[in-house]
């Protein structure tokens, strides 16, 4: 793994050094062969630590995927959180939101196909923390759209359904994209930016 | 399993009856515990048969996921087909493809899902033949996009990318939709076939 790689910059901030490569070689393991076929030594073993010294930091294979997970879903509402800092307009915050949600996906398309295919390893009470963080894009979203329409700014739509239809798109960008083809993830970001404008009835050269 | 059930009707035309159970049986077991866990022995008991009796129509768990596999993208295939019969002009043909690619997916949410995630359950030759038949749909989508944007029908637009986004929200429907909610597979693929005029530029309006 390069050091600058999509899932060191996830981490980057994740303290000891230890911690930051189990979590790493535990994404690793998930992508390549699923959670389910995944041991703790499997895990241990690709960070360079013995099994027990993986348990100093997460005490099973289900809280490490819920590290994992959580983590993950953290960075992407920072990253929308982040570009919308410097949006005001309805229109443009949408534009700024998917930019940023998709893009994200993007990069982060194997962290994203991990989260998303192995939600049912998670305890019970991770899952509902990690749906909670997954359920905090769709509002913002609404919003500014709802916001829009009211300011003749957006054209009258289903407001829920194009929303949803929104994030569906950026998701499923993890599915698809593949690094070193013709696309890059900021490329996927403005299509999908310029796709939600003529969506929502918006100019899409009202934003930058 | 009701006689009404989505896969019911999938599979309505398979032949003897016992190999229509294994596939249903299959389904059933692969969407519930994933094709890793899944024995023969699973499917041949959901199935209320022997397992040497189910290898008289499926020599293997491979070849029946290969089966479960191809017959439903054979079955969107004939769907979209069935839909672009009738429609002539290109805004008119775009909405269609969306509308039963997107209703057909959100339909056979389960079988959608399972074709999706266990793709890399199949044999190399398999998988093959199932990646070929996913590609028929985008060059279909592009040529009717192009065609449109020649007329002055549609919008100039980024033509493989668009198409990629349509057919990128009718395959997410199968991860998020669930029945018994407020949304019908018709009315989700009423709503994308609009949101995809509104992408291309075209007239809402301009289909039924």
């Amino acid at each position: 793994v390069s050091a600058a790689s999509p899932e060191d910059e996830l981490w980057a901030s994740v303290t000891p050094d230890a911690a930051r490569r189990l979590l790493l070689a535990g994404l690793e393991c998930f992508a390549a062969i699923g959670v389910d076929a995944t041991t703790t030594r499997d895990i241990s073993r690709r960070a360079g630590m013995s099994p027990a010294a993986m348990y100093t930091h997460y005490p099973s294979k289900a809280d490490l995927l819920f590290r994992v997970s959580s983590t993950g879903h953290e960075a992407v509402w920072h990253a929308v959180e982040e570009a919308l800092r410097t949006a005001d307009a309805p229109p443009e915050r949408v534009a700024a939101f998917v930019r940023a949600f998709t893009s994200w996906h993007a990069r982060h398309h194997r962290f994203a196909r991990v989260a998303q295919l192995e939600m049912r390893g998670l305890e019970p009470r991770a899952r509902r923390e990690v749906l909670d963080l997954r359920r905090l894009f769709q509002p913002v979203l609404e919003t500014d759209i709802r916001r829009g329409i009211e300011l003749g700014l957006l054209a009258p739509v289903d407001v829920t359904g194009t929303a949803r239809a929104l994030l569906s798109l950026g998701i499923d960008t993890a599915r698809w994209y593949r690094p070193g083809g013709d696309d890059t993830p900021e490329g996927v970001g403005d299509l999908y930016a310029a796709l939600a404008l003529r969506m929502l009835g918006g100019s899409p050269l009202a934003t930058p």
